[in-house]
């Protein structure tokens, strides 16, 4: 048993859903979440400034005594996640991998979408964790810019979003996909609109592949907190004017406890 | 005269129509542009986070021995403008005030929209600097987060950029405004979508006020230089994959010269 909390973080918000998925497998680990709001997106800068913000993030969670480091953001789980695991002296997993493999059991056909931002679809990471586990498998990415906008707009349902779902996926329907994968927090929201392009094929949203897995290397390393209470403490690097209503879609719960924190002692020259 | 160069700063790349204008207007002055897309956007950060922001970049500039400074961010310019001007040794003016004055000679109602980022019309900074001139006038505000990254992707004549101009738009053409003013550097990129909802008013882009308002300031303070050689050097905290091609839209010419830096050094604790 373990009694040190699960730290996990992500550019922005968007990864509470993996919070939330966490909280109902293993509901009594505490967790520290972190949220780079005051440098969000991470998915249209470069890969040199990911890796970076992600080395801080992480320098910041090791510095809460956390047992085990989840990175929620896509974008940086893409370009970041080798370097962290390396850096790191407790166990570091991404999303990417849990939804690869879920997408592979999945599968009947072996064509494989995946969607996300520009830097996750073109920095190959997908590609390459597929090759992992699988030679035959066709992936085919698309980036999708305007989804997370979309979503902090709030524009669920609004004909723009699927005129604009209609735009980004119309060639990925055509070529006969029979998996999808949700390669970004904000995605599962705009699933209702995705779903209106795609139709009915199978979508892969890691959080819950990331909660098992979680379990699973608990159970393996003697990792799990089996009497704690559950806390999850939210620090943010900025605190904007929407930032709780947004957080609280992807939360699914009121979020009533939060701290801004600065960086600024975990910042790497360059 | 005096041959130190005027310094620039944007969260962005989009700043860059002001440099055009200076060009254009100025020919022999030489210019310092920093563009911190590391951080980008500013419009859905805090007020808090955005004057910090604004006090590193303005430290970069002065280190670099500028006469002068623009700040070519609205969201900046919104909210910290003052504080700016009080902590630079040397003149400091925004892009907020010259459109306004433009928009008061332009107007023959009275009633002007503003359109910008959230943080910018909810800021009340537009309603302030009209208030410095007239009494009279109407001021109908109306924040349009998803123009900024609609610029970004390249969307300019997409359907879907006409339904979302007029879902933002539509309230404003029936309050029966007679001049708009685009209140982010990236607006003016999308004016023939704009026009399609407003149709014939006045349109106000701040650009080649700030230019014309640098030339008056240099001609009363002796601050012009009447033999550099023109020179823009480019600054930005992060390179991501397609800032030339976004930056190249701005700058209306190929932008050859840039340079990666990092704020480290003028960074403030917090």
């Amino acid at each position: 048993m373990n009694k040190r909390p699960i730290g996990i973080f992500d550019s922005g918000i968007g990864g509470l859903t993996v919070v939330k998925a966490i909280k109902r497998l293993l509901p009594r680990e505490d967790i520290i979440y972190l949220g780079d709001t005051a440098r969000l997106p991470y998915g249209t800068k470069s890969t040199d400034a990911i890796i970076q913000f992600s080395r801080e993030n992480t320098n910041f969670l090791l510095s809460r005594n956390v047992k085990f480091i989840v990175i929620a953001c896509y974008s940086s789980t893409s370009v970041a996640l080798d370097t962290i695991q390396q850096a790191s002296p407790v166990p570091v997993i991404g999303v990417i991998e849990p939804g690869v493999r879920r997408a592979l059991k999945l599968t009947r056909t072996g064509r494989i979408g995946v969607i996300g931002t520009a830097l996750t679809i073109y920095s190959g990471a997908y590609e390459r964790a597929f090759r992992k586990f699988s030679d035959s498998c066709e992936i085919l990415g698309r980036a999708c810019p305007l989804f997370v906008p979309l979503v902090e707009e709030g524009w669920l349902d609004h004909p723009a979003t699927e005129l604009i779902a209609r735009t980004y996926l119309e060639s990925l329907k055509e070529d006969g996909i029979d998996t999808l994968l949700l390669g970004c927090t904000h995605y599962p929201l705009l699933l209702a609109q995705i779903k209106k392009v795609m139709g009915d094929i199978n979508y892969v949203d890691a959080s819950n592949e990331v909660a098992s897995e979680l379990a699973k290397q608990f159970a393996e390393r003697g990792l799990e907190n089996l009497d704690g209470n559950g806390n999850v403490a939210i620090y943010l690097t900025d605190l904007s004017m929407n930032f709780k209503e947004i957080g609280e879609r992807f939360l699914g719960e009121p979020m009533n406890t939060f701290s801004r924190i600065s960086l600024r002692e975990f910042r790497l020259g360059s």
